[in-house]
């Protein structure tokens, strides 16, 4: 975790990279305040500003010439979003006055801050906890109302509160362990119990939590929903039909859809990541060949497969006969009847298609879970941890009958994996891929 | 201009619409802090916020769940862009927060606002003219650190100036005429002389202005390059060794390349929007065919036109035999070697490369003028009343043997298009126009 030197003024655009009406720099660390004050038309009063106030002016060149009329937000130690002194430049929202502004601030002393930095620092000062700096990313990510309000119960610090609360339990538990570890063999003590329903009542509060992971996962990235089928079965007008608007070109021509066109839709409350892909058949074609590939990775990882095929003669490759994820549907209804199982849809009448939403929707929340649960997790980190805190309160279970020291062993790596979730116990090459995720700016 | 309806408190998205650390949604308008305190964790602390500082918490759904953790920075009137009281809302830079945040701020009395209204309100409420505000979206969409110099330079009201200058020397004609015009004819009165060597000074002032449109428009899009030539020829290649990115596929297919891609490099400190184009031959493939005649109207378009030939067999479609715009280029130098006139090029070796660049910035550096004038317009409207102005002053040069009060018609038709530049004069068709083509938010 070298790289995340805490010592260092760093910046970063905390806006997209895009014109815009106004864009946002972002600073942080000792000395901005002073940094910027060299660069700036009024550095008396930005040097003497409060906390928490804003000051325009015209951020400046060498040559003493105007970059950019901008408005700075102060934070004076303590009060912003770090924890650090930081300064929240406003400017406009082109990318010519940001690359300029970018190299002007690398002059004044500023280094462009890693991903997740500014998150990485309010950490490290103590602003908020693991589980709440991952929110803050999730609430950016999120796809759906859904996943936006979980993720943001979880930065309130609800998610560290229970995890604290189960923590205690434990930290009870291991401390009785402990008393008979401190005496001697030869005094005389109450023997030590295995306290199962307390322990058996943690593991089903760990479990619940960690149930909530694959539900949060839909609601976080959408279920992946892929369409396939031949080429010419009519994926891409559905996948149009899907998402009402022309985002695929459709054209008779065979093998249009050279690489996946993916887009976010919204299936009855239930956000979906729809892929329309190219045709599942053999090509000669350079360019076509990559595109299957990339399908048969996609399928790999769907939450459900839409499978086109002919009415007429529908061919189901045997990989996905009985997959459980697949959804049959005979497309072109308005050209041959269709017969046997399967949804018969037509992309021209419409016909079909809300059989279709309605089938999809029914599938999905079987997966999604109780819509609502009230405290979920998504991120894939937290779930790891909360499964190995399990597995060695199951071992500790299992080693009831063993010596006291080697059952507190299991204990004490039941907190260390809990500890690991909230950031109490950590390591640089945990906080390295953590934060590494972050966007840029956060 | 009903829909510029000033009373109303408006809001709108002024960051990128894309996921991001933060994102700034803008309000502004009488009320605008009381609607928003109904709508936030700490009504009174907002209410009683001073201007032009920050206050922490967090924007509420009606039944009191937290939308989302923001700040918000509060100018009270007279002290913001648009002189009227507003927000700023900064917030998570999630599209579903900002989703969430726009449905609140309805249903708390805000209207979304019209693209450029605050800068139309900043206008109304004398904050800044007409080039001033169009300075600000001029800023937002330079592709050049010369032409967001030149729009900071408009912005600071240089332009506004020497404007008024001219104006002044007008009003001081005008006057004199007037002068006659008030008094009856059987008054005794000097002759009034028709006064040349200062209207062909004025000319000349406004032509100098007028000229560097041209340029300005240059520097502010770019010079609009395209890459032309029959299939395979090499384009994609050659592009690819231009942008020094892989941007578009290349693959010994016949016809990869179906829709032009374009992207914005720096030639020589020239801006220049790079388009690779479709193969210029017949097909009768449809999608290709589309793309064909895409390449015509950007070749129509163009400020020159890179034709690559195969160095064996030359080919120039009649159409650009004799286009000064034209730049002949052999590619696949490394295959075979060129004769004749033209740039030997081969994007394997890289020979050629850099007298081609060369080239195209000796070209582009004639159209684009002296890369010192320091008052440039990029303003197609402020170039058409420029022109109109000066159009009036030759006339009434014209008519100097007429009566004064039909001089006088020309001198004040002349100011008047004058005024339409700056604001003095307007009408709502014009605002609208104006204003309508401002990206939302600004």
């Amino acid at each position: 975790m070298n790289e995340y030197n805490v010592d260092q003024p760093i910046y970063a655009l905390a806006t997209a990279w895009a014109p815009s009406a106004l864009a946002v720099v972002r600073t942080s660390g000792t000395g901005s305040v002073e940094l910027l004050s060299r660069i700036f038309s009024s550095p008396g009063r930005l040097m003497n500003a409060a906390s928490k106030t804003l000051v325009h002016g015209y951020l400046r060149a060498e040559d003493g010439s105007n970059i950019d009329e901008v408005v700075l937000a102060v934070y004076r130690q303590g009060s912003g979003y770090t924890g650090e002194e930081a300064v929240e430049i406003s400017c406009h929202g082109s990318l010519t006055t940001l690359k300029r502004v970018f190299v002007r601030l690398e002059e004044a002393g500023f280094r462009l801050a890693n991903k997740g930095e500014f998150t990485f620092r309010a950490f490290m000062h103590g602003r908020m906890d693991l589980t709440q700096a991952e929110a803050v990313e999730e609430i950016i990510s999120s796809r759906s109302v859904k996943s936006q309000e979980q993720a943001l119960d979880r930065l309130s610090g609800r998610l560290s509160a229970r995890l604290n609360e189960i923590r205690n339990r434990l930290v009870g538990i291991l401390a009785s362990l402990e008393v008979q570890l401190d005496y001697a063999e030869d005094e005389i003590l109450e023997e030590w119990v295995y306290p199962v329903s307390e322990v058996d009542s943690i593991i089903s509060s760990l479990q619940l939590l960690s149930s909530t992971y694959a539900a949060g996962k839909i609601w976080r990235d959408g279920a992946k929903v892929v369409l396939a089928g031949a080429a010419n079965a009519g994926k891409s007008s559905l996948f149009n039909f899907l998402v009402r608007e022309d985002r695929s070109i459709v054209s008779p021509i065979e093998g249009t859809t050279r690489d996946y066109i993916e887009t976010d839709i919204d299936l009855k409350g239930i956000p979906v990541r729809l892929f329309d892909t190219a045709g599942l058949r053999e090509s000669g074609d350079l360019i076509e060949a990559e595109g299957i590939r990339r399908t048969q990775a996609l399928i790999d990882e769907a939450d459900l497969i839409i499978l086109l095929a002919d009415s007429a003669d529908p061919v189901i490759p045997s990989s996905l006969a009985d997959d459980k994820r697949l959804i049959l549907v005979h497309s072109k209804s308005d050209l041959a009847p269709a017969e046997g199982h399967g949804i018969s849809v037509s992309s021209v009448t419409g016909e079909g298609i809300e059989d279709l939403v309605d089938e999809i929707a029914r599938r999905l929340g079987a997966l999604s879970g109780e819509k609502d649960q009230s405290l979920v997790i998504d991120s894939e980190r937290q779930h790891d941890y909360l499964e190995a805190c399990i597995s060695c309160l199951e071992a500790s279970r299992e080693a009831s009958g063993q010596s006291v020291d080697i059952i507190a062993l299991f204990f004490q790596a039941a907190l260390e994996n809990l500890g690991y979730i909230t950031g109490e116990v950590t390591n640089e090459e945990l906080l390295d891929r953590l934060f590494s995720d972050f966007c840029l700016g956060k």
